[in-house]
């Protein structure tokens, strides 16, 4: 039933623009979409890029096989000479965006595709999809981590979540700075760090607790994680330093007043020798409960509902416009400017370039959109922040995602230190149009 | 890099797990965990079930191939003897679950897993990833159809969410009761029907708003779908009906007042003669918003964010709890109940039966759940909500989806009326543990 290819990621709409402009001839016009956010969610201070790099394969497998062709034919989406364009699809343009773990702001133009219409509308859904998605997730890992101050974090919210967005879902957080994930497939996909040890089940299946944890510490040694609330968490972490000694890795706290417990249970596990054993908490919790920890002795925060549904904002108001069009049919045709007149949704037309201003003492105080000038030489305090991704149709963007990662924390030290305040505010860089 | 199988859309801690009750023997007891969730979003008044097609398919393709045993061995997740095991993995247990598309309430037993813990245990974060998923935006979805009162529903929100995610929410949408989709996949994949017709781009990329609707009305016919809101919408209007004519299909409004707007459109279009032409509503739209056009002269709402992201509730709180395991290792050991006892978290130990309890009229009054007896006898003004899925590792449980979306019709028309009030309120059926 299904291909590899992405192709059918896609709108039904595109593909019928796409019919109709073909017709027209208007589809080989030279054009140019960015993908934008009118705003921040609500009271958020900055946004992170993320998806770059699942962008660049997906866009590198858009390809309309035989299967998608007949699908599309018997489905009567389009007709011939557009099923016939499709089965030629490879994208020949340029992209250039945000780098992958850039903070970004509302205008901000994350990703610049320039091609024919016809090349770059298909792509819209797909790139939407993909950025909304992980955008919204890294947004949200970014307060976590930023609000544990250190210590680590780590992503296991792959069942309140559709699975496979579960798996893009760790990669996002962990370009946000979380530390591992429970999700093997972005273990493997993405060599990014796994963790797990057991669940309340595992004790449930033992005839009590100190067999669970005696036969859990039999498999993973002395060195792993028990948990330690099924019945009373007090007994538990008392059979849990019997069983595995003073040498037992961690214990984890999955209900109640973490807070308090989390103050008990360090006293109770130093009065028993254990004072390396660490102190896991895990309980839905959100930035708000993670900063509400900090003066508590907790060593790791599990994080998993809130960070997969982009605690509170689940998708990231992405949007991909066309901003510039050739003024004609004509191959050479220069670019005019164009958007959108409604009211309520302000656009601002034409191609941009992106720079964020820094002060005096490197820290950023704008971000500056302008017109797009192909010889626009480099202003001192700023920082160009486009980079290109597609080029020819050449994927030139790929790196290693410990680039991301590592981007990210860059750019988040870069920013005014409101940036990291958990309280509702505006968007810490003012979005400035030269 | 990937392989199609399932069996990595997993949480380490199910492995490790396993490995822990592989070397304890435990591993082997009769177990029985069950799905459900400790309450509704807030304010809801039912959930819907949803995602047990695609779990059926994840199910069977739940396999450990060499690529995947591979990965587990080099990082290290879980020894030599595990991954024996996971080489000969095959699900032989049962799985009993409320059927596609029905109605469900706090306790109620959504899925119930019978068989070995082993293989039991490592279905977990797959089938919650599934269901937690589906379910959201199934339940999203039944509140808008219901707002909508018989107009059609088209989901178009593939652009908000994750791109695998999106295919996935399309299928939900259209169980319960949405009559069409934006996403291509869906269409392909489970034969839901696809409609678009253009976005503001192509309107931009024509040299006039009448070009751009002649071009489109050249290629797809005057039966379709023109959006006017691109520069002004009286202007618009009049210039579709000019080019389009009398048969004009649709106009599409997607900003503004759309309440004012839809009877100044329908005003007009009806002066102008086209009294046949529909118009289609879409901008941000969520229950609320289409109720409060009850009135207004819609024929049809188009759906995005607010339905992906399950309108407030992306994920259904969904949980896979052990509820009895054997008494001890033995092959014929009897079940005993199991839960924890953690403070906050109330769990009912045991497996559960449900049946819906109608009063004279054939309304349902309650949700009941009572300890599983094989050999309980149908009682007069009850219905079993359990239908087999999953006998002897053998799937019987699939159907088409449009039994599904039937089914979600009448399950949604049993309940008391207030079941479908958009005001936040309580569960419309109690939930008795008898």
């Amino acid at each position: 039933m299904d291909t590899a290819t992405t192709a059918l990621l896609t709108d039904h709409y595109e593909l019928t623009m796409l019919e109709a402009a073909l017709r027209s001839g208007a589809a080989h016009r030279r054009s140019v979409f960015e993908v934008f956010a009118r705003r921040l969610p609500d009271g958020r201070r900055y946004g992170v890029t993320a998806g770059t790099g699942r962008l660049l394969d997906a866009i590198e497998n858009f390809r309309f096989d035989d299967e998608t062709l007949t699908f599309l034919d018997e489905a009567g989406v389009v007709g011939r000479a557009t099923l016939d364009w499709l089965a030629g699809y490879r994208f020949t343009g340029n992209v250039w965006g945000y780098a992958e773990g850039e903070c970004w702001f509302p205008g901000s133009p994350l990703v610049v595709v320039e091609g024919s219409f016809a090349e770059a509308v298909v792509l819209e859904t797909l790139i939407l999809s993909i950025l909304n998605h992980d955008a919204a997730v890294a947004a949200a890992a970014s307060r976590m981590t930023s609000a544990a101050a250190g210590r680590p974090c780590i992503e296991m919210g792959s069942r309140r979540t559709h699975e496979e967005a579960a798996v893009a879902a760790a990669r996002a957080a962990y370009i946000s700075g979380f530390a591992s994930t429970s999700n093997l497939r972005a273990g493997q996909r993405y060599g990014i760090p796994t963790r797990g040890t057991s669940a309340h089940a595992f004790t449930l299946l033992h005839d009590d607790e100190r067999e669970a944890f005696a036969a859990q510490v039999a498999a993973l040694g002395a060195d792993t994680t028990l948990l330690v609330d099924t019945y009373d968490v007090a007994t538990a972490v008392r059979t849990a330093v019997e069983v595995a000694g003073h040498e037992l890795g961690a214990v984890r706290l999955d209900s109640g007043d973490l807070l308090l417990l989390a103050h008990r249970v360090r006293a109770q596990l130093d009065e028993l020798g254990a004072a390396k054993t660490r102190i896991v908490v895990t309980s839905d919790l959100d930035e708000y409960a993670i900063a509400s920890l900090r003066a508590a002795p907790v060593d790791a925060y599990g994080v998993g509902t809130q960070l997969v549904t982009g605690s509170g904002h689940p998708t990231a108001s992405l949007v991909y416009k066309l901003v510039a069009r050739a003024m004609s049919d004509e191959p050479d045709a220069p670019l005019v400017p164009v958007a959108k007149k409604s009211p309520g949704k302000p656009s601002h037309g034409g191609r941009k370039s992106a720079v964020r201003r820094y002060d005096a003492d490197g820290v950023a105080e704008a971000e500056v959109l302008r017109p797009f000038r192909a010889d626009a030489e480099p202003v001192p305090g700023e920082r160009e922040l486009l980079v290109p991704l597609v080029l020819g149709g050449k994927i030139v963007g790929r790196e290693p995602l410990s680039a991301a990662r590592a981007r990210h924390e860059r750019s988040r030290e870069e920013l005014p230190l409101s940036a990291t305040q958990l309280s509702r505010g505006e968007p810490v860089l003012p979005t400035i149009y030269e």
